[in-house]
């Protein structure tokens, strides 16, 4: 097992990247879809289940586990490997993502960030300092920078403010890591849905030389096509040796085309909160299990697969338990999706070594587009 | 595998019995604990996982099934065992307890019940004969008869009514059932807190000559020397040949004690819904996970247990998943509970064949009253 930190890049098609992040906790394949697993814990899913399906990262945020059970009782408790019992590569976003969207009373200056907790309103802060060092505290793999993502629509000077200010805290998380060979702390692009401001942000932190790259406020609501552009604009500033990570993206349709143009790393909690609203990633396309038609079918969602939740359960049986919210429901669409959406990376990365990226694109795509199998004769 | 519904007396100890139940789709060692499965889940758990515990049968509640899918729904979809993917020996209850609890605008006469679904307010009726019914569409092993449990403190005569309505309805649903070699229906003896009543009873469903016998109305709030009063007034009525099914129980003190007087048969939400109310069964007695003690405790709930939610996962987690409401919480924690059930079953199991039961008794209460290990120091 490796000793330091590194990225290689396995092969190309294009500008899609097949590659591998090395650590002394093990190899990241990527391009790689990392679970959310909020606060310590994937939800409705027992880690091991998740290692099983092909996941070799997930993600931790610090905003959650901050708050509860705090950075230093898990440090105590031997870091969040020991703690949630994942002995694999943990990645942590900076906590500043869910302060501005969770948490109350945010008051923002040059310093940090200082908010009310959501869970009891205790006032916390949150500094690039104090974020790199609770990321340290959970002893995190991959820690990200602490900045500032706005919503969009936003005016040119509060885009660019943010995406300036997000540089100041990316130097100051750098100097506050340090060297660690083992670990990572990647930088932020920001600067909205404005080319020269991304680009401006792309090129700072690329001359920061950081270990690795996230491209940040994005998947916030603005059209796939906006997001698509600013990949465009972006991605060639970027170091080609480093990994790039587009955080919170996305669909499986963000994901093929963010890969199609040079992405690595991906998190979004889509799967699992879907899996717990009903809803089945599958390659048919989505499918809403709360349907009526799937009340009689005795047809699994996919009977090809090799996740047991999409291959050995009738729709039926999962129409019944979401109809009445049984734990059992979220339980196995979870399963399902987590499955699929690391199906789907395997056949991306495979496609990749293949040279063959382009027509795996158009068949994952033709189908979805065909959409699920015809609902059984009444 | 046998073709028919036997029950076979293989060891006892003072009145314990060490039994099993031969059915076509499966023994049941006794004395046995059935996880409740309401609607096809065993709710928080994947049915392999109660099948790895140890679990011969599970329970399923016809008030809910026949609510949500339906039971003609499950009929055409091949029946609960392959509805729920559980191919083992599955225990029906009539629907009438929970027709009791959970429904509005009950109307009792002789006929049956009538009602409206505490779900969607449409009104259902429920008769002996539907009971059976339903219990046969769901394809049930053990199938219950219709009766009425009615709340204690009751006036004699109230009391009495409803235990001769209970037997009239237990003739109707034996000619209901009629010949079925391989399944069984039993009935239910009532007569609330009253030794004669529940002695008539008794002597009423022996002279029927069912495949076996519970005790009703019982777990329903009264104190366990009323329980346990009730078991030694009415068990000797019953014949030593048939097992005896004590519905609703209970805790697992409530188990040795009622094992102690003859009793073969078990089922109880509490491991269940325990577990997703953050106590665990162990040992060492209930353990309240919610307790601050915990939140900085690495050490499993019992590092003796084979059951990895009590033996890999810390206190600590658990807490923190308990506090956060996190669905893995509840896994956890059913799966623990479910466990330490089986384990005492199977311990009792042992005990009854080793000649011992008093001694089991004695050791698992002591333990119990020792309770859980010294917090560790702060």
């Amino acid at each position: 097992m490796t000793e330091r930190f590194s990225f290689s890049l396995l092969a190309t098609d294009g500008r899609a990247r097949r590659g591998e992040i090395a650590m002394p906790r093990g190899i990241v394949r990527t391009p790689a879809f990392m679970p959310v697993g909020t606060a310590g814990t994937v939800k409705a899913m027992y880690l091991d289940q998740v290692r099983d399906l092909g996941a070799d990262i997930i993600l931790g945020n610090v905003y959650h586990l901050m708050l509860r059970p705090g950075a230093e009782r898990v440090a105590r408790l031997g870091g969040l490997h020991d703690f949630a019992r994942w002995p694999h590569p943990i990645l942590t976003d900076s906590g500043g993502f869910q302060v501005m969207s969770l948490a109350e009373l945010r008051k923002l200056d040059e310093t940090g960030v200082t908010f009310r907790s959501h869970v009891d309103g205790s006032v916390h802060s949150l500094t690039p300092e104090r974020s790199i060092e609770i990321q340290g505290l959970l002893d995190s793999d991959i820690q990200m920078q602490l900045d500032e993502c706005i919503r969009l629509p936003a005016e040119r000077a509060e885009i660019e403010r943010a995406m300036e200010l997000s540089l100041r805290w990316a130097e100051r998380c750098r100097v506050a890591f340090g060297d660690q060979p083992g670990k990572a702390m990647f930088g932020i692009v920001q600067g909205g849905d404005l080319a020269d401001l991304r680009q401006r942000s792309a090129e700072r932190l690329a001359a920061m030389d950081l270990k690795g790259y996230a491209v940040g406020g994005l998947a916030v609501g603005e059209p796939q096509e906006v997001m698509l552009a600013i990949l465009d604009e972006t991605l060639p500033v970027l170091p080609q040796e480093k990994p790039r990570y587009l955080m919170g993206v996305g669909t499986p349709d963000d994901i093929i085309k963010s890969v199609a143009r040079g992405i690595d790393m991906f998190d979004c909690v889509m799967p699992t909160r879907a899996g717990r609203h009903g809803l089945a990633y599958t390659r048919f396309g989505k499918i809403n299990l709360k349907n009526a038609r799937h009340a009689d079918d005795p047809r699994p969602l996919d009977e090809t697969s090799d996740c047991p939740a999409a291959r050995d359960y009738s729709r039926a049986y999962l129409h019944h338990l979401v109809k009445t919210n049984e734990s059992l429901g979220g339980m196995l669409l979870t399963w399902n999706n987590l499955a699929y959406y690391q199906q789907l990376m395997a056949g991306i990365r495979a496609a990749i070594e293949a040279k063959r990226y382009d027509a795996f694109c158009a068949e994952v795509t033709e189908a979805w587009a065909k959409g699920d199998m015809p609902a059984l004769a009444g």
